[in-house]
């Protein structure tokens, strides 16, 4: 594995002790969020910090409310029983979901556990801005009502199939919802009651963020998680980190040029991928009303289970292009995973033998050898749960803010 | 911007103090590498450490031998003046470029001097490896024995214009030079008298290391240098950090397909972007002969200048095909600068326009609208600038390895 560089901006910040007393806490909470409740010495194994920095580090946790450490369970193992240290449930996420065909919410602990979800199908006859915001809102309340102890999320996070700028949620363009330039983050804020914290990202780039954490890329360091619907975009890993771009419009892969003389695209462009291995394509190749969404799909399926001859046709052909470029991404990023997501998850069976070829034909024999294409784990939820991770992110980055939150709210209330 | 994320791996490692300091050396020695000689005080600035830190660290290189302390400047800045820490320059590096057309090899110091350099044009007519090793190995006497105190390199950075593994320099395949499978860094080793330790990677990304590091892209963390010559390629720093890839592979940009109808490449596929902007794609399209180099490339220019209506066609077909390729890589990237190096670059003036048209037309508005596209400030010494930097790696991610074999050099030497 090449040593990476780092940069002269980065390199040149040196480190204080505080700074490091806050980077060890992060660790710790990180492995409880990611791996749930887990041993004192499961703490050491993971985090590489010693017994005495562990406990002084759990202690902070417990006193501000963000863990709690219950009785060893002895699991028949020689010595002295380690303690428990659980991630407390009461700090929980919204995450939100905005997809062409369905609308989905849910409520996600610290720890990982999902503790309600609800998704509605919509009409493609796209929802307004106005019409979205409201329903999700009322979504909601229905997922928040369920609460038993009536908290507050700490923050919400939404996944969204549009070109997104981080900083603020603005999505600049979704051509599959027919939204340009929609204030998306400051309109839920607005809608949720403003006293949620709310991060927008693409639906690809929080696919990725979870098949990686939780799913089928789970310890792996250079990925790309492709995710097809109506859309087609990436989420990409690059050395251990997410590719976000300069202001997070990374990942647009659907619209790469693929053919100069192909079909035109939402976009204004011409002959981008999308138009070769998106939902739609799919569909015409079969003979099939565009536009006919997941059910009609499901019944191009059934027909090449059935031997039909224009199904089977049409998936070889969508896995072509697909192979083709995926070839060109496996060129620049050298990527030792590719994870198929939505309907390309859905189609892997039929098209995984054409994608081969092609990447044997197109991509440079070095990288080709290194690299697996495999069906997203996680199913259709991916992106949902990749929008709880990002909600969580400023309290995995930095818990000791949380902890002194907590601290002076506490102390506010009983002043 | 966005707040990147850790992926759990990484995120699970708690720091101790001696790692603290390790890191804090480092902090130090990139700053003094990357500006050579400075004060007390700038370091303070530049690294955010405090004066007390920083006189323990510098105490710590004054004795390993890798930095001297000397009186202060007085620059008419009120207050006491504060002492200037300069690099070592007796610890130096070897850095090589195997170019198509060209061999060079120079020594670097640490601070980033250049002490010597050589470079040779050779003919088209491929060098053999062994040939090249031979003649790099000669080179590399004739700069070494301009050493004043014949002291040898820490080590030794290459730049090839291959497909190269990392870890251990071996180069999968070079088509512009006919090579495949060559163990190069074994090669290089042996030829260099097996004490110095010698890092291979692909000229495109040490390239991007040198104009991130030193040149037009300094400061920027989102870029792509793209190379071209014979063959293209790039190298492409994503979130401040240097895309490898999985195995190091990554940024052979050159072998995407741009048009599934186009000519034959080398490298087996056909329709690649190096067959529609490299150098011979220009001398076809200017009606002059294939494999001509960069002399003939200059007379396609200056018959350009002079208003030859072929020369300016074929000027402006390269540059369509560069804009159509670099809207791709805006989609996939959302960088923030462009850098063109090499013939990419030396064509800039005459085909930047048309360029810029093509990602209005191709790329989405929003990453588009952020991105600039410029040429190469260090020119066609990019490559090899970068490999000094790429040897000089080790060194500056961890001195305090340096420091310990200095002593431990000295302790056997005295016994």
């Amino acid at each position: 594995v090449a040593t990476r560089q780092s940069g002269p901006t980065r390199a040149g910040i040196g480190q204080r002790s505080e700074t490091v007393r806050r980077a060890n806490l992060s660790a710790i909470v990180r492995q409880l969020h990611l791996r749930g409740p887990l041993s004192r010495s499961a703490l050491v194994a993971h985090t590489g910090l010693t017994r005495t920095a562990i406990r002084a580090l759990i202690s902070d946790l417990v006193a501000g409310g963000m863990a709690s450490e219950g009785p060893a369970i002895q699991l028949g193992i020689p010595g002295r029983p380690s303690p428990i240290v659980r991630p407390d449930p009461t700090r929980f996420v919204l995450a939100v979901e905005i997809a062409v065909d369905s609308l989905a919410v849910a409520t996600v602990g610290f720890g990982g556990a999902v503790f309600s979800r609800v998704r509605v199908e919509r009409p493609r006859a796209h929802l307004s801005v106005d019409e979205t915001v409201a329903e999700l809102a009322r979504l909601a309340r229905v997922v928040l009502a369920r609460r038993p102890a009536g908290e507050g999320p700490i923050g919400a996070g939404v996944a969204v199939v549009g070109v997104v700028r981080r900083s603020d949620g603005f999505v600049s363009m979704a051509p599959n919802l027919g939204w340009r330039d929609v204030p998306l983050g400051e309109r839920l804020t607005q809608a949720l009651g403003g006293r949620v914290p709310i991060r927008v990202a693409n639906e690809a780039d929080l696919g990725a963020l979870a098949e990686w954490r939780r799913g089928a890329a789970s310890g792996v360091d250079d990925l790309i998680f492709l995710s097809g619907e109506v859309g087609v975009g990436a989420g990409i890993i690059v050395g251990g980190r997410p590719l976000t771009g300069a202001a997070g419009y990374g990942g647009e892969v659907g619209h790469v040029t693929l053919d100069p003389a192909g079909a035109p695209c939402r976009c204004g462009s011409r002959g981008c991928w999308e138009t070769t291995i998106g939902e739609d394509a799919l569909l015409r190749l079969a003979g099939r009303p565009a536009g006919g969404g997941t059910l009609e799909i499901e019944r191009v399926l059934a027909a090449a289970d059935a031997g039909e001859p224009a199904a089977g046709a049409a998936l070889e052909e969508v896995g072509r292009w697909l192979g083709s470029g995926l070839a060109g991404l496996v060129n620049v990023f050298d990527p030792s995973l590719i994870v198929l997501g939505g309907l390309l998850g859905r189609i892997h069976p039929y098209a995984g033998r054409i994608v081969e070829e092609q990447l044997d034909r197109l991509a440079l024999p070095a990288p080709r050898g290194l690299v697996r294409i495999v069906p997203a784990a996680l199913g259709t939820d991916a992106p949902l749960l990749g929008a709880a991770e990002l909600a969580f992110e400023p309290l995995l980055a930095d818990p000791a803010e949380w902890l002194g939150q907590r601290e002076a709210l506490a102390a506010m209330a009983s002043a």
